[in-house]
């Protein structure tokens, strides 16, 4: 894999994820499916904040990117979208092949070292994962024109 | 990837979509999160038989299988899911390196050609997709353990 081919692996599902992301209303960031869910808030930047945070870790080579704190007052979901969407895909264009190819420690948040490509695997995987979540939040909000789970070509 | 790579990814995910059904009993069967959603015996054989149908596709080599109607009658979701991960990793384990590596005219479903191991790719992200929806509706019948969403090692 390419850096190019999984930039574009990750945008065929970002792009779906800001069109679910822009279809919350501020009157409905605090909804939760179920008492133990995220709210629809948390799990949008939950999304956003996570795959920045993988591709800033294969970046820089160590897990220091997982503790930064981000802050998000006074701007909307849509605002965040679009920022960590650009933010991401400028991460991960400036990757190199040998950062995709070296073994990044990673035991302390997954238990072994993990090369940078795999790395990245799993946060698309991540974001499917909850993306996934996201079309029954929006779904119980009252939209049912969806788009499909992931764009082509 | 080889096809030992990518059913090792496969069951990473479909270890979990089995947990997750596993937890949903006979009286839920029917449950929709909302009017328009899939009920929760849908959703299930829906992740079940796409991966077998996309995995049957490649091994085709044309778009037949998906034509093929299944019979769930007088079979529990956990039977089915049994069923069905062992029918596709039986599948997954006989491509050959030629399977995955030709072209096969899925124009008719996906508007282009793919090579066998994209169209597998986007199996595992059909299944991580609607997995997603699945851990909502499990937390909605009040299920509160959930497993992460893939299973690592």
């Amino acid at each position: 894999m390419t850096v190019e081919q999984i930039t574009h692996h990750f945008l065929a599902h970002r792009n779906v994820t800001n069109e679910l992301i822009n279809k919350i209303e501020a009157g409905h960031y605090e909804y939760k499916p179920a008492p133990t869910s995220m709210s629809a808030f948390d799990l949008s930047t939950h999304i956003l904040t996570s795959f920045y945070a993988f591709a800033s870790v294969v970046k820089s080579g160590d897990l220091s990117p997982l503790g930064q704190k981000a802050d998000f007052s006074g701007k909307s979901l849509s605002d965040l979208a679009a920022e960590y969407t650009q933010k991401t895909v400028d991460v991960l264009r400036s990757l190199s092949e040998d950062d995709l190819n070296k073994a990044i420690d990673t035991t302390a948040a997954f238990g072994r070292k993990l090369p940078g490509s795999q790395l990245l695997q799993m946060a698309i995987d991540h974001e499917i994962h909850h993306k996934g979540n996201l079309y029954v939040y929006v779904r119980e909000m009252g939209h049912t024109d969806l788009p499909l789970f992931v764009q082509f070509g």
